[in-house]
């Protein structure tokens, strides 16, 4: 599983949003490696009738319908087509009580969850809430191009057991840093399901590129 | 000018937004009064393409393209068709600096900002940033069914005299309690040039017959 | 373990959070049950000072010293004499990174962690983060007179169990409605190692008597 | 007008916060200018207590008394001797309507406000809200040790007009890079009442020397 956050970039917005999940889709599909896109809340329902991969949102508030304004609650972003959502990315720090809200909520709806973390120890405490998966970035490693994986394998491989000691179907990625297909493959060696990423390949020169090398088709 | 907020409701998401937005439509080149609606991030592309009047966002994020995530900014809204933004909605109270970022930055794009106040201290406030709009909603009366044109006059005139004094061009709206033609008849007699309004409308049994109500039809 | 939140009550503030204070120092010596008062930052230092009994803060930020307006560390109140302070309480909730700051912080101070939750998942969280305590309070009983020991037993129950599964050590406090000696007791039978309560003390007619019927001195 | 904003330096909490205002306090009466401290809630009590300068609060919560955790409102720092508080630092940035809340409580309570804004815009916004002083800090040079009053005199004459022309009694502060008496000096001639600094003195080497050079003592 590799999850790629479109974020805000320019670059991955709009119609290039809409390009870049259809690389994504092409290579997954040629790769057979399962690889989703978290996309803008404004791209995500063109996205999602247009590709065949996962879509995810990038955030949801955790609000049922009713007297709201400006939010994006997790009933809504099923209705458009989205696979689930990140939660608590780094960019996008949740209060426990609502990430909690969502993992439910999302649960009962279908929806996949995938909460960010930052360290062991709120791996564990995520973990104890029960989302599909947990996706541990610690933070100093985010955008850096140092691969996680590769300068802090203890924490993957400690994340990993933290989570899955308390929470067997877990599924844990990891992120920051990661670029290449030796950083995902070291990913998964070290216990990891998958990784997250944004930079490495929205910001590529050559986006293909990037996703085939990614995957090992390069 | 009368802006429809559609917020977080069930009956204004979807495919009953884009319903609710085609009667607006509607109700609008048949009375010939201005009608804007302020849609979800979600359904705010479809809506945009699909009705010829004026689509706003009900929020944007005071940030620029970036390493962002669960974000939407002005440009993006610019990009699919939104003709501005709803700011600080009571349900939605932004940072003053961020009231300042987002108005500069949407009036650099040609983007439309109705800023929402509670007082008429912050509507002077918000007149000083120079916006498009400022709309004064005092929170007592939000979805109380008394319409603030009626009980609490002194604060309609008061606001639009305060927020004209201090930036001439702009546009006052006054909300809270707004339902039916009196209602509106009334705002306008108290010098405002339009009204924001809300469950009103949305929540009604026969919305149709509530907007045409609103604008004087029936 | 008794943990009276003093909260932002004129009652429980200035002049007459000290009275409180040493009200509740001595029914805690007279009756042999450790109580402690959670206070506010401006009566911090002086109710530390003055009384014997454990002082707590009712939040810290999640910061180290430094360039930061407006905020109260770790550090800052051990070095008033804290004992330690309460976090994420339901009308302060944090950010899930933030506990998990706050509650290291202090463990590496020597200060002691009561975590606030509002249901079971919650609680396995947090346990999960190995504060010293955490103090399960569903919102919805809150300042309403009903007793969570009492109308639902079974969050009290399935929290400590649910808790001590994640963390053997970690001691559990029930919250909300909490009044007399009989609430204390059924949460103590319920094996919760204590109470947290504000008004059911802090708003008492008589504070002396409320304290004394609480413990069961009456 | 000087205001020293003592921030959550180590350098400036507890013992040597006391000896920074005692200084503050002896600078001030030696000079005749007018020195304020803005300390942390957990100092303020003593130091109140303790100089004879106004000591203000850096922050205050826009709320009433009452059921509210880890907050403190204007009734408070009241009651424990603050002459005001700074509010909207750079670094606790507020929501409009808090602002307007906490200036009107202020006045109410005789207490003075200062708040912080980010450009002219801004300080046209909060001087319609009419509170005593308002501070201009272009972010960018907040600890930059580039005086703003000489890097970006326009900004500091601007804004004093600004504001002025809003609010003919306001006092206007200007802050960010200040450390000697030329930058104050600067400040004054371009029509500011007085300036806001923090760094400049608390992490000065030697802070006598540093408040008597910021004076002219030197």
């Amino acid at each position: 599983m590799i999850v790629i956050n479109f974020k805000a970039y320019r670059e991955s917005f709009g119609r290039s949003a809409l390009e870049l999940a259809k690389l994504a889709e092409e290579v997954a599909e040629k790769s057979g490696i399962h690889i989703a896109v978290a996309v803008n809340y404004l791209d995500l329902p063109t996205i999602a009738r247009e590709v065949r991969i996962d879509v995810f949102s990038q955030h949801v508030d955790a609000v049922e319908f009713g007297s709201f304004t400006g939010v994006v609650n997790a009933e809504m972003i099923k209705e458009y087509g989205a696979k689930g959502s990140i939660l608590n990315h780094s960019e996008r720090r949740m209060k426990l009580a609502d990430i909690d809200f969502c993992i439910t909520k999302m649960k009962a709806l279908g929806l996949v969850s995938i909460v960010c973390t930052n360290n062991i120890s709120t791996t564990r405490a995520v973990a104890a809430l029960e989302p599909d998966f947990v996706a541990v970035e610690p933070p100093e490693l985010i955008g850096s191009g140092m691969a996680v994986s590769k300068v802090r394998p203890e924490i993957v491989e400690k994340s990993v057991r933290a989570a899955k000691e308390i929470c067997r179907k877990i599924k844990v990625l990891c992120g920051a840093g990661i670029t290449g297909y030796e950083d995902y493959v070291k990913a998964l060696e070290l216990g990891a399901d998958g990784v997250l990423l944004a930079s490495g390949i929205v910001k590529a020169k050559d986006r293909k590129k990037a996703l085939e090398e990614l995957v090992g088709l390069r």
